[in-house]
C-alpha cells in the first residue's frame, strides 16, 4: 500500500518559512573548510547542527578527527554522528552530507553577501552553501521536524553522518567510516547521499554512477637552473620541448585516448544500457549553454552523455615550472611538470591503467632520444562507482520522486567523482543512492550559489517521502 | 708607431683604489629601473654620473625622456649625454653604457649587501651593477681622469650616451638615438659598447655578432569559461590538447626547427667562418658547468658555439592560462596561450620568418580538425646584428687587448640580443664594437653579481688603450 503522505506534505508547506529561516541561520555561519582562519566557524557550524538535531530528540555525537595533517596547529572539525530512532522493526537508513562550504569572497563578483541568505522574487535563495550542501543536510533535519509536528510516525531509523571537511578533501573521514561500518553504522540497510544536482533544471534524477579519476605528473628536467634562451638556445636539450611532445601523444583533439590497451579495459556498451540514454532530459543546447560555446565533440546527446558518464576521458591541465604569466620571458625552464588526469569507468582497474599509462609514456620518452631526465608519477587515484538502479533503494526513491514531482526521475551518472560514495559502499556493503535536491544552475562552487525555494521545499518532501517508500519497498532487485 | 701607454697604465694602477671607491659610490645608489619606488635613485645615479663627468671637464646634458609609457605618473630617468673634447683633428668615438641596474633583494640569497661594494680576498668586488654596467661606464670616466693626472693628451673626442632604463626595455632610447644621429652624434667615426662579457674567465674577446629574437604567442580558446574535467572531459574540445600538439610540431628534441623553409634562410657556413671557431677559448666542460648538467645537444665545442651564435634556435617558454601551480587541479582551461621564441641569425628577415612560422602553425592547426579558435601572434621582434671584425674599429681594439692582456682576443658572437647595438649601427651608419670588461662568471643578472678587481683595473687600461689605437688605426678593412 502506498504511504499516506498528504499530512506530511502539508506540514512541510506550512513550516516552509521556518525551514528557510533554518537555512538562513546555517548560511550565516561561514564554515569555509579551506581557510584556516575560518576553522572556528566550521566547528561552530558542526555544533549548531548537532544542537538542532538534539533539540528534535536525536542522539548526537560530535566525533573529533584529531589534527589536520600538514597543519598540526589546526583541529579538524568534528563529524556529526546522529541517530533518530531505535526501533528494531524498522529499517535503518544511513544518510551523509557535509556542513562545510567552499570559499566565497564578495570581491569575486557575488551580487549579494554570500553569507546572508537572500531570496529574490523568483524564489532563488542565494548564499554560500545553500545548495552545497547545507540545504540538503537541513532537508533531513526538517523532515524529522515535520513528522513530529504532523504527528506522523517516522518510518525508519535514521543514521546521520555529516562532515565538515568535504570541500577540502574529507580529511579523516574514510578512516571513520571504515572504523564505524560495523559499529555506529552496523544496522544500516541502505545509504542515501544528497550532495549532487539534477542534470537540468526541470527534471529530478537519481544518480547511480560516478567516474573515477587518476591524476598524473610528467616531470622532465635537465639543466641545473633556468637558462636564458639567447645564451643556451640551440646548445642544450630543453625539458619543455620533451614535455609538450609527451603530452601531445596522450590524446587526440577528438578526445580519443592514445594509450594502447586503455580502451580495451572499458566495459562494452550493451543494447540495454544504450537504450537508457535516449529518454534522458538533456539536449545539445544544454551542453552548449554550460560550455559557453558550441565546441562539443559529439553531435548527438546520447554520445555526449556517454562521453561524460561511461567512457574514460583524458584532460591536460597545465605545466608547472614553465613561464605562465602574461607577457614575454625568454626563459628555458630547467624542470617542467606536466599535469594530466584520466577519468576512469567500469571495468578500468587503477593499477592496470597506471601500468599502461606509465609504460606508454616511458616508451614515448625513450623514442625521443633526449638527454633530459624524465619520470611519470601518479599524484592520486580514485576508483569509479556504479550501483544497480534496480536495487530496492533506487526503486523506492523513484516512487518518491514520482509522488512529489509527478514524473519518473531520470537515471543518471556523473562524470566527476564523489569519493565518499564508494567508501560508504565498500565499508558498509550496502547499496548507495545519490538523491539530489538542487538543479544544474545552482552554481555550487561558483559565485552566486543558490538553491531554488521550490527545490528546497519539494526536496524536504522528497527526502521524507523517500524514507516512507524505502521503509516498505520489497527487498528485491527489480 | 704604437701608442705610448706606459705612463697611462701606471697612472691607472696608482689611481686604482680611487677608481674602486668611485665604483663603491656608484653601487651604493640603488638605481633599479624596474622598481617604481626606486626611480628617484635612478635619477640620482644619472645626476651623480653627470657631475663626475662635469668635474673632469666634460660637457654634460641630462636629457629628459618624458613620462614612462603605461605609468604616466613616473618620469623616465634622463639620458646622460656628454662630450669630452672638440678637436676637429681628432677622431670622435661614441660610447654607450647604462647606469641603471637589475633588482637585487638580499633575501634572494645575496651573501653580502647588494648595494655595498664588498671586495673579498681574491679581489672579487661584489655588488649590484658592479659588472652590469656601472664598472664599464666608470671605465670611461676613469680613463679620462687617468689621462688628466698623467698629463697625457686624450687621443680622441669622446661622445658618451649613458641611459638609465636599459634593464627595463630602454624605454625612449631608440627615439633619442635616431633624433641625435645627425646632431649630437653627428661626428662619431665609430661606436664602442662595453656591456657584455668574456666567453670564459681568462681570455678577453671582441664581440661582432648578436642573434635577433622573435617572440610568439599561440592562443587557443574554446569554452566560455574554465571547465571541470569530471563534468566536461570527453564531451568538449579542450584548448590545451590542441596547444601542446601545435607546440610539439615546432622543434625536435635535438633543437632542429621544423618550420619548413626556415633553415633555408640561414646564411651558409663558409670554410673561412668555420675556421674561426677552432681556436676560441671554450670547452665542453665550460658548457656543462654553465648548464649545471651534461645535457648538451652537440658533442664538440665548434658546433656548440655555432648553435649558440650563428644558427637559429627555437625555445618553448611556457603556457599562460593553464594550471601552473604545484599540486593537482582538475581544470580544463578555457583559453591557453603558448609562448615560444626563435633566435634569428643572418640572413633571416623578420617578415619572412613570421610568414613561414604563421603559415606553418595555421596549417598544423587546420590539420588537427579542432572546433576551437586559434591564432598565432608576434609579441615582439628584434633583428640580428653582425659587424665586420676586419673593420679598423675592431683591429684597433684587438691591438689594445694584445697590449693590455698580452693575448689576441677571441672574436666572438653572442646568442642573446643587445638591441641598442643595432640601433646605433643603423642610426649612425658607423661600425659598432662590443668590448667587454667583465668575465663569464660575473653573474650579471643573478645574486652575488661581481666584477673582478683585475678586470676593472685592466679594463680601464683597455678602454684607454683602445682610444689610442682607434685614434690612429688606418681607416681600412683588413
Ligand atoms: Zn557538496
Ligand atoms: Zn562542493
Ligand atoms: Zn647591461
Ligand atoms: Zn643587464
Amino acid at each position: 500500500m502506498a504511504p499516506q503522505l498528504d499530512a506530511y506534505f502539508s506540514q512541510v508547506d506550512s513550516l516552509s518559512e521556518h525551514f528557510i529561516n533554518r537555512l538562513r541561520e546555517a548560511v550565516a555561519i561561514p564554515s569555509v573548510s579551506a581557510e584556516d582562519e575560518r576553522r572556528p566557524d566550521v566547528v561552530k557550524m558542526g555544533e549548531w547542527l548537532g544542537s538542532q538535531l538534539k533539540s528534535l530528540g536525536a542522539e548526537v555525537e560530535l566525533r573529533p578527527l584529531g589534527k589536520q595533517p600538514g597543519k598540526e596547529h589546526l583541529d579538524l572539525p568534528p563529524v556529526v554522528l546522529a541517530r533518530y530512532g531505535r526501533d528494531a522493526k524498522k529499517r535503518t537508513i544511513l544518510v551523509y552530507g557535509h556542513y562545510d562550504v567552499q570559499p566565497a569572497l564578495p570581491e569575486d563578483g557575488w551580487a549579494t553577501d554570500p553569507f546572508k541568505l537572500t531570496v529574490d522574487d523568483k524564489g532563488r535563495m542565494y548564499g554560500r552553501g545553500s545548495t552545497d550542501d547545507k540545504g540538503p543536510v537541513l532537508g533531513w533535519v526538517n523532515a524529522i521536524e515535520a513528522h513530529q509536528k504532523a504527528g506522523i510516525d517516522f518510518p525508519v531509523n535514521l543514521l546521520m553522518c555529516f562532515e565538515g571537511m568535504e570541500e577540502y578533501g574529507s580529511e579523516g573521514l574514510d578512516d571513520l567510516i571504515e572504523a564505524e561500518a560495523k559499529k555506529y553504522f552496523a544496522d544500516a540497510d541502505a545509504v542515501c547521499i544528497s550532495d549532487n544536482y539534477w542534470l537540468g533544471t526541470e527534471k529530478p534524477c537519481l544518480t547511480y554512477g560516478l567516474r573515477g579519476c587518476i591524476y598524473y605528473s610528467i616531470e622532465v628536467s635537465g639543466p641545473g637552473q633556468d637558462l636564458h634562451s639567447g645564451v643556451f638556445g640551440g646548445t642544450a636539450h630543453e625539458p619543455m620541448t620533451d614535455l609538450v611532445k609527451l603530452m601531445g601523444t596522450l590524446v587526440d583533439v577528438d578526445g580519443t585516448i592514445r594509450v594502447p590497451g586503455l580502451n580495451e579495459l572499458v566495459a562494452p556498451l550493451t543494447d540495454k544500457e544504450k537504450a537508457l540514454y535516449k529518454d534522458i532530459a538533456f539536449t545539445m543546447d544544454n551542453l552548449y549553454e554550460s560550455l559557453g560555446s558550441t565546441t562539443g565533440i559529439h553531435a548527438d546527446k546520447e554520445r555526449t552523455l556517454m562521453g561524460r558518464w561511461r567512457f574514460p576521458s583524458l584532460s591536460l591541465h597545465g605545466v608547472e615550472g614553465a613561464f605562465s604569466a602574461p607577457g614575454a620571458k625568454t626563459v628555458i625552464p630547467a624542470k617542467v611538470i606536466g599535469k594530466f588526469s584520466i577519468r576512469i569507468v567500469p571495468d578500468m582497474e587503477i593499477d592496470e591503467v597506471n601500468k599502461l599509462v606509465i609504460k606508454y609514456l616511458d616508451e614515448q620518452f625513450a623514442k625521443l632520444g633526449s638527454k633530459n631526465s624524465y619520470k611519470t608519477v601518479v599524484q592520486h587515484a580514485g576508483k569509479w562507482w556504479v550501483a544497480s538502479p534496480a536495487h530496492w533503494n533506487f526503486t523506492a526513491a523513484g516512487k518518491a520522486v514520482e509522488r512529489v514531482w509527478g514524473v519518473k526521475p531520470d537515471l543518471t551518472r556523473e562524470g566527476g567523482s564523489i569519493p565518499v560514495t564508494l567508501t560508504f559502499e565498500q565499508a558498509t556493503g550496502k547499496n548507495v543512492l545519490l538523491l539530489p535536491m538542487g538543479s544544474s544552475t545552482d552554481a555550487a562552487h561558483s559565485i552566486n550559489e543558490k538553491l531554488d525555494r521550490r527545490n528546497y521545499v519539494e526536496g524536504i518532501k522528497l527526502l521524507g517521502a523517500y524514507l516512507h517508500y524505502v521503509a516498505e519497498e520489497p527487498m528485491v532487485e527489480q
